[in-house]
């Protein structure tokens, strides 16, 4: 039999890159190369706590179905939580409570994207949001970005180029410590970014996944604090702060969108568990929330610090690398005579250590193939400092030859 | 701001059935309009007890992001009941965990469907799995149903019109207790219906939600157990048997499809919850879940006896219904003269009891419009009886006249 996919579904292939980093989960490895929490800080304490009082107190309601918008209450409390840490005016009526906030980019997709029409984006950019919008036959315009974030002059460039065309895309970014960069999209930039919206009538998908963890530097405004005509699509996750098994995300959008995005969540997944909305819920409004952020932004800051004190005292001079504020990603640019992808499978097989190669974020082929994504909330400081010092090693070694 | 909404969220409606059942959630109101388990039967002792030792002993994995295809231990129990219970030969590797069995709908029709594809349904079908479809904007060519099930002779004719097409579409079924009609697919039609599936290179959608829950009559295979050449993709789900609000369903699929369903996901949601689904095996293995389904099989043989020896005795003469041997719905045919539409506009404001009119089920305007969905699995057994003797009073009256 010959299964009638469809023309997205014969497009689907599983990454290369995805293939090369199933070698780095094994144990002896040292990987820089997921994005995953450190599962040390897991309050699962707090958890085990909280479902039981959840389910005692409640199963009647949080083993049910729930409504398609989420459990009232959390979405309260998400709304009052981003309120009160970022100065927006999100209305709880504007939650939707989602599975992670890859399914905001999922639900997004739908609403907004047919075939062939292109979506701007950071170049490179989250390689689950390019995943997500492509499932959906979209195609890219990728916008440069500096130390300072997005460049604003170039995106207004791509945005003059689509005036013409009838679809107008919107704009995927992160701009706080963005995935893969690390880097942050300056307060002047954002302002910019802003009035160009504004300007040419341009819907932006703002992902803040790591907006919460800042260890250094100046608070900064999401867009969404400063979006006064409800052009802003805000997703959030408590994913990164709280628990990435839990699968909580959420999308904050003006009403007309949230609708959509409710009647498109509907025929996805009717809703997202109402147990552990519950849960969640309590450990927000419980005050868990406050210290478990603390709590975490103590432990990544010292990753930080120490990945990167490792890369200034091992790394050869010649690699250069972000010193992000936040978040949990640095990106490395190596000498242009190093190929990423070939120094990843040396590194596996001679030193054990692994990374993502860079090019795997941009949206053309070969691009960035002298760059990589290094994650250090995950390994623990002391296989952070070994691995780093194995990377060197090799590095030196291949850049005196 | 206009936002630039895709084709498919531009055609995204509210359903008006929707708008007209919200005035059934208030508490005086007895609805049999629902699709909901009884909450009384929620194993939330259990759930409360291994949810603790999910956390206490796996907390590293269990709040972790987990494998997109779901959590093996999980995939493997869930393959191994549905070979015990349905004598099915589903290998774990072919089963993907997902939120709910909409998820599996979201998943197969972004693998199958490009837009116009014509998908064949059971006429009435699952309001869901239509509204999943039309996300992706499907036509729909119905088959007609009677006591035994989906027509075989009606499928073939519509088989051969489609041969001429250049790409072919799969048919979605609910062979048991089906969803609206309650009714079952003889032996003898799935035997036909598998002999015609293999003739015309048909994949078919096979959705058993309801397969396990069966009061009367004799156990019947599912497709999934008489599929040889891999057509069938099955859709489970524990919604109906251990709580809805967990959102667990799967997807069993040969290899091929399983593999793209799988690539679909992780752009779709990453993965399902990683502690529900830890949760949902334990559940599984340690014997609860063969205990909780003779129990609810035995709380939800009462209330079907219960509305069908209402409607028996409350309902006129000339209204007529299906009695199944299992699920959690009756469908209703009325007098050609009664609009089920008015009727229940009626039938809410003046006796306070509320059913689905079973036009919504139909995949044209118009149809069934003298038809109706009763769910019993939700209200109280006096509440069942309670409210269907108010339905027949109505009844009585307006016949009469």
């Amino acid at each position: 039999m010959r299964p009638p996919y469809s023309r997205r579904a014969s497009q689907l292939k599983a990454s290369d890159i995805r293939e090369l980093l199933k070698l780095t989960k094994k144990p002896k490895i040292i990987s820089f190369a997921g994005g995953l929490p450190d599962p040390q800080c897991f309050p699962y304490k707090e958890v085990d706590v909280l479902s039981t009082e959840v389910i005692e107190e409640d199963y009647v309601k949080a083993l049910q179905y729930g409504t398609t918008e989420g459990f009232n209450r959390l979405r309260r409390a998400l709304a009052r939580r981003m309120n009160q840490k970022f100065r927006t005016k999100v209305h709880a009526d504007e939650i939707i409570v989602t599975c992670g906030a890859q399914q905001g980019l999922d639900l997004i997709s739908k609403v907004f994207i047919d075939r062939g029409d292109i979506i701007l984006v950071e170049n490179p950019s989250y390689l689950g949001a390019l995943s997500a919008f492509r499932l959906f036959q979209a195609k890219f315009a990728g916008v440069p970005m500096d130390n300072d974030g997005l460049k604003t002059d170039k995106l207004e460039k791509a945005l003059k180029k689509f005036e013409k065309k009838s679809k107008r895309p919107f704009l995927y970014t992160v701009p706080s410590f963005q995935n893969p960069t690390g880097v942050s999209m300056t307060l002047e930039r954002r302002k910019e970014l802003m009035e160009l919206a504004s300007r040419y009538d341009l819907v932006i998908v703002e992902d803040n996944p790591y907006g919460e963890l800042r260890y250094s530097g100046k608070a900064m405004p999401p867009l969404k604090a400063m979006d006064k005509e409800g052009r802003v699509v805000y997703l959030g996750t408590l994913s990164k702060v709280l628990s990435p098994g839990m699968r909580i995300g959420w999308v904050a959008a003006s009403e007309g969108i949230r609708h959509k995005l409710v009647l498109a969540k509907q025929a996805t997944d009717l809703c997202t568990s109402t147990l552990i909305q519950y849960i969640a819920h309590k450990y927000i409004t419980e005050g868990h929330m406050v210290r478990q952020i603390k709590k975490i932004n103590a432990v990544y800051k010292r990753k930080r610090n120490i990945m990167l004190k490792a890369m200034d005292s091992e790394f050869p001079e010649e690699v250069s690398y972000t010193r992000p504020d936040g978040g949990i990603f640095i990106w490395v640019k190596f000498p242009k005579k190093v190929n990423s992808r070939e120094l990843l499978k040396r590194s596996i097989k001679k030193e054990k250590v692994a990374f993502v190669p860079g090019d795997a974020f941009f949206i053309n082929e070969g691009e960035g193939l002298d760059t990589a994504r290094f994650n250090f909330s995950y390994p623990t400081e002391e296989r952070i400092q070994e691995g780093i010092a194995r990377l060197g090693r090799i590095l030196k070694k291949e850049l005196r030859a």
